[in-house]
């Protein structure tokens, strides 16, 4: 299989800017060691997702964009999807299970989306007939290579303002991202050891890696842990990028992931998502099986429900 | 008076580059019209006052610095000078008033500095008899021309980053920011206007720029405000200043403050307080007052108490 490449990452970074934010880096001087937080919650859409997203969505042929773009999650993907079309002033339907909270719906819709609601089960044939009946493109939220090379971009920025990093920290679910800024960091900064974290209750990447093949966990004891963006598995493509440039996963309790969310909030003044704050946590709590030095921990995103922020916080 | 001039600024943004974060303009999605957040509150100590902490530190002659400094202050500008001192590896003494909360005094002894504390009404002339008595070098938070120098760095990156910007939008309280901000605003930006924020119970700059010259607030009265980092009052040096360069004054009531933090967590995934979401809630309560067109607002502190936090997300 054919990884990604640099060429194709700095393709990415050249169509996603003006887009995504170039986030900086963030020196935490509240943690014992060299702890960089690099917050992606700060992008519009709150998450890293715009980065894939849009680079998967730019680099379509004009022809092929203008007809539009579906897209099934009930996330920061679908936003991520909505956001980069109506950046392009074209088309987006985005397919959500029909239990999907009101207000990830209204979100959705204020990205100027087509929102179609459907059973859970029926979430990625109804995306699929959608596609081919409008003549729409699919963009997946990471089996793909132009949405792992977008997310890429992200290493490529921490090995710009850091080259001299020793380690960094990137929650690991469907795997899009740990594939992007693992390929990026490996290439860049060669030195760098790149670690993938998940929590203990979705840890499906670290025992695949340790089996040296995917193992399924059933979505429903994926389910249990309050990281909802990390319930997702690798697909075949990311999971041979996690194989190459991960040099482990570490895993987070979820009294690990929430303490990480309050500690951001309260000493780095940033709104973090329970999935976001997983990378820190790893570095909070979990230091003693990583190789420290100079760490960067990615924050992926911050679309934490405001009343579970406030409880954490209280 | 001479006023602070461009080449000061930019000498500035030399010395406090690599201390300050270069904070990116975060467009945001969800307000009606174009409005772009300067995230201050991402600094080191979580707030602009390390800018020109830093900078009035970093031009002193090397003898001189290597003394140390003092300042006096319980708030951002205490931590700022502390956190530049460690980083120069100077002694720095903070007089605080007694009645200063104990985290707050945590968080200056944990830059390394010495906190001396005193009656409330001996602060300023404790720091000066320490200076005096020591040999160190007083650094006033708002009142002198490198640290007016150093917070202009701020608008230095917003016309480097949004040259086409129409409105910018800045918290008024001693003045420093709004001078520094406005200068280089007006410098770089010849056809955009700079508006000051104040919290109606603190409008002591608004009162005095309708009069053209300096009305005092007592303290009893400009104490009402929630907005605890903008109850001091502008010097005849940054009054200068801002009537030079402030195209007019905007209050905000105390609702429109607390709404505006909940409204920055919510959406924009920021943690502020509430003196600096002020200019936030400017632009979304007071757009009536406002030139409108492209909106910078900058977001100068984050130190909110959780508890606070807490209750505005609930």
């Amino acid at each position: 299989m054919q990884l990604v490449t640099i060429p194709e990452i700095e393709a990415a970074a050249q169509r996603v800017a003006g887009t995504a934010v170039r986030t900086p880096l963030l020196r935490q001087s509240w943690v014992s060691g060299e702890l960089w937080v690099k917050p992606e919650s700060l992008q519009p859409v709150g998450a890293f997702k715009i980065r894939g997203a849009h680079n998967a969505i730019a680099a379509l042929d004009e022809a092929e964009r203008r007809r539009g773009v579906v897209a099934y999650s009930s996330g920061n993907h679908a936003q991520a999807v909505a956001c980069s079309a109506q950046s392009f002033g074209i088309p987006a339907v985005i397919v959500v299970p029909d239990v999907t909270p009101r207000i990830k719906v209204e979100a959705t819709l204020g990205w100027g989306a087509e929102v179609v609601e459907v059973p859970i089960a029926e979430r990625e044939s109804a995306a699929h007939a959608i596609a081919e009946a409008r003549g729409l493109t699919l963009i997946p939220p990471f089996d793909h290579r132009d949405v792992i090379a977008g997310q890429g971009t992200i290493g490529l920025e921490i090995a710009a303002d850091l080259p001299e990093v020793d380690t960094v920290l990137v929650p690991v679910s469907g795997g899009g991202l740990a594939a992007g800024v693992g390929t990026a960091i490996k290439a860049r900064c060669p030195g760098a050891r790149v670690y993938g974290v998940e929590p203990e209750l979705a840890a499906d990447s670290a025992e695949s890696l340790r089996a040296g093949h995917r193992v399924d966990w059933p979505m429903s004891r994926r389910a249990r842990t309050i990281a909802d963006g990390l319930r997702a598995q690798p697909s075949e493509l990311t999971f041979a990028h996690l194989k190459a440039v991960l040099d482990g996963i570490v895993t987070v309790s979820e009294d690990e992931i929430r303490d990480t969310v309050r500690e951001l909030a309260r000493r780095a003044r940033l709104v973090a998502e329970p999935s976001g704050a997983t990378a820190v946590a790893a570095f909070l709590h979990r230091s003693g099986e990583l190789p420290g030095g100079r760490t960067v921990a990615v924050l992926s995103g911050g679309n934490i429900d405001p009343a579970l922020l406030a409880e954490l916080l209280a």
